[in-house]
């Protein structure tokens, strides 16, 4: 951040504003307050015949990794439709009975991802332009070593240990 | 938005980025986008003997009003930690055994409202600087007609219904 994006001046800095306990950026001339806050990450575990179905990235970080479709939600949407867009634009995959399954907050990246679990619809999913690989993973054949991201291998493996009680709850958690 | 924060450039448009499907604040000069996406709001329903505890609001929007001590999660924290500093910031208040309890999703503000039941310790609460005053209320005595906001109101009439049945669950909603 080096100018205010409400009067274009430079003159910014980091500082703690009155009634506050917490570093801010503040503009010195016009007095706007940036406030920075967590993003919600939000997308699907969606299941077919004890499938799970995972996108190979197309995208950076972690290009040419295996993930569950999810991404940021955007304003204006409910969190089950987040979920429901972000698992259509990366695998043109549609969802149905959506359960709300993991909520973790990851503190050192400013995010919580909120994954659901879902019945997908059909077999007709197809790569989005953010993903090169779209399929379906018995839960023995689970790349286990080619995942993007820790929730997301957290989650699947939350996924397993119920599949294997025929047991599914939800799950609250950290990764610091 | 005015002013681009990266460059100073006042050349911003709202505008479809390539490869992406939604309007954003985009940099003619140097290119850099700006998302903007749901913030969250996390606090606590804490209860000691069958009271729960409300704060009346000493800050706009709705001052006067009575709520849930909640805020906005601040970057670096999870959930739950961010719920119990919004109870100890707004009413001085220290909660144990916090239990996620509704997650309400509002499209409209693009804030996901997420509240946990929680214990209070004891009863030594106190004003904080965005309260008037914090108070117990039993469940035949809740201000209704006096709440600050719609979803503190729902998640409240959850707690009502389900301390009824003397069954607590996870309420996931939307509303509109």
């Amino acid at each position: 951040m080096n100018f205010c994006s409400a009067c274009g001046s430079a003159n910014i800095a980091l500082q703690i504003p009155e009634g506050d306990n917490k570093l801010r950026y503040v503009c010195a001339d016009c007095g706007c307050i940036y406030y920075q806050n967590p993003k919600i990450v939000t997308g699907c575990l969606a299941v077919w015949e004890q499938q799970i179905l995972l996108c190979r990235r197309a995208i950076e970080p972690r290009y040419g990794l295996w993930t569950l479709p999810a991404g940021f939600m955007e304003n204006g949407e409910s969190l089950e439709q987040a979920a429901q867009r972000e698992t259509w634009e990366e695998a043109q995959a549609k969802v149905n009975n959506l359960q709300l399954y993991t909520i973790t907050s990851l503190p050192r990246v400013n995010q919580v991802y909120v994954m659901f679990r879902g019945e997908l619809l059909d077999t007709s999913y197809a790569c989005g332009i953010e993903s090169l690989e779209v399929e379906l993973f018995s839960i023995t054949e689970l790349p286990w070593h080619k995942l993007a991201f820790r929730v997301i291998e957290q989650t699947l493996n939350l996924y397993c240990s119920d599949a294997a009680k025929k047991q599914f709850k939800l799950h609250v958690d950290t990764i610091d």
